[in-house]
């Protein structure tokens, strides 16, 4: 597979980002400590691998915080786990060689040595690189595994989406759209309201810090909602849910708007909710679903070499961005999927 | 069908039991105000069904309350809404006879004229005939189509159900038992304790008004619920949702510890436990699979006749018995599904 790549410097040396203290909340970039050491080599059965783009995800905050989640804590003191696109360097695994591009687990660092099991995807479709970071990503693949499967849209359905410009909801969206459904999109800024409008091609783009989000969910989907795909959580759910037409489905994809569950946050009960409107309510958390990885980069490299979908991206430059990505994630400064490129 | 009816003197007058002022809670029997008139008669297509068996059923808190919900409220002055098992006394519509046992939409009256819309079933098993108004009633058809349908329970899950030894929960069990899964019931007193482990074969049960509910179901459940078949909602549901094993589902089939939801009840968020442990939590109203109605009866009434399956009936007699009856199910006071016996 030949591919153009960015002529990178090579870094004779593995910067890291270490988490070295434990955040409740959202991780800060006092929370990480830069630090640098030798390249490490890869053992039988490892592969080294190195960095091209770091990723930066929302998910990061539950891998950092020391509660039960779906994955186990950081180790503190050890770097921070990360998704990042990068080029094998060396292999000693049959079936990866040197120049190989691939994604996966490789941490916030220059190198990583990694077994195949830390390895999501092996970039082999004709989009661009950085795409493997996004589109091709967990954020994409999140959005078309977790709407088909869960949400099971329709033409013709009501398809509400929250961070609707996010890294995931900017694909949502868009599949949606491309499946014929009425696309509404809950965005926090009114710059953002044009990028789901002019880029994201949805129908209808709500600020929903600005106005009455009861009242402006209720014009945009009169017959309710058919499908509402949550990336927030918290209050934008609490109102969402009691717009929801009968038979409606909740994916529940994150809980960005929520900054700390200790101690345990209130809001009203949904029981009675769920039971009269006949909702199905799930949760999705993609590493349950990589059989289904490859053949959803698929679709969606279709769907992007086809013109049917567009995705932004927030490229930073410098392993020295890393430490204040989540942050900035969370207060939402980011347009598109957040990368790093360290090459 | 040739059947033992019960030998009952048939009224020459249509006693009504008249929902006159609207509860906002669970109504009571200053509620409802009893009325005597003529015996109405059949027109072109409609029945004269004369009721045997009244039923008794939490839902009909949501049919009396002016509040929006999967059915219109009862109109104040009309009889009180709610199913029965009666005999057609007349019939000017095709394929129904004098004679014919049925239930349905009949109201808490002697007398009901209805179209054939109001009738749920026809009374053809050969089981006995109060069985149609709880075992082939809404009460072990709901159990039955909600536990396999929404809970898809497998052998070996644990199947953890609310009001345990009610007119739902009874048969929830029972038919979770007789598919492999481990039972545990919830409920509210230790006499209902006992009655799950003897009569309805729960392997554990539990008197959530005793103790330490999340030790309880800790211990009763080490590897978390797979399958929570809840009737209660509010607390219990809080406690158990947090011990839900990773894909695990809840079936939200009523709300009956709540006592009011005006002023709207508030709980612990749960976003964020849907989405770890990747939950499906679905709301089951029977009135969107009467399709499956008639071969859920076959199934229950090969259960009960291969002594798979115990019921129990909670019977009163007198149509006078009626205005109390919501009150004292939901306090809990009956045993079994309870009917009222007018013949």
């Amino acid at each position: 597979m030949p591919r153009d790549i960015p002529a990178f410097s090579r870094p004779k040396r593995n910067r890291r980002v270490l988490l070295t203290t434990r955040p409740t909340g959202v991780p800060e970039p006092g929370h990480f400590t830069l630090d640098e050491g030798e390249i490490p080599s890869a053992g039988d059965g490892e592969l080294l691998v190195r960095n091209i783009y770091l990723s930066v995800d929302p998910a990061q905050r539950g891998w950092a915080a020391d509660v039960a989640n779906y994955s186990e804590p950081v180790p503190l003191g050890g770097p921070m786990r990360a998704l990042a696109v990068g080029i094998v360097i060396a292999s000693r695994v049959e079936g990866y060689a040197a120049g190989d591009f691939v994604y996966g687990f490789f941490g916030w660092q220059d190198y990583a040595v990694v077994a195949p099991a830390a390895i999501l995807h092996r970039c082999a479709q004709d989009i661009p690189l950085e795409a493997f970071g996004s589109l091709c990503g967990i954020n994409g693949v999140t959005a078309w595994i977790a709407l088909n499967q869960l949400g099971r849209p329709k033409a013709g359905d009501t398809l509400l989406v929250s961070t609707a410009a996010g890294s995931v909801g900017s694909f949502v969206g868009q599949i949606g759209r491309s499946l014929g459904c009425r696309t509404v999109g809950l965005t926090g800024s009114d710059a953002k309201v044009s990028q789901c409008l002019n880029t994201f091609g949805y129908d209808v783009a709500i600020n929903y810090r600005t106005g009455d989000l009861q009242a402006e969910v209720s014009r945009a989907a009169p017959q309710g909602v058919n499908v509402y795909y949550d990336n927030t959580g918290g209050t934008i759910l609490d109102t969402v849910l009691r717009q929801m037409a009968v038979g409606g489905r909740i994916v529940q994809c994150g809980t960005a708007s929520v900054q700390t569950w200790v101690p345990q946050p209130t809001g009203p009960r949904n029981e009675r909710e769920i039971l009269t409107r006949r909702l199905v309510w799930s949760g999705f958390v993609i590493f349950d679903h990589m059989a289904a990885y490859a053949d959803a980069c698929e679709a969606l490299a279709k769907l992007l070499t086809k013109g049917k979908l567009s995705y932004l991206t927030d490229m930073k430059a410098g392993i020295e961005a890393a430490p204040r990505a989540i942050a900035d994630l969370y207060a939402g400064r980011n347009t598109g999927k957040s990368l790093i490129y360290i090459g």
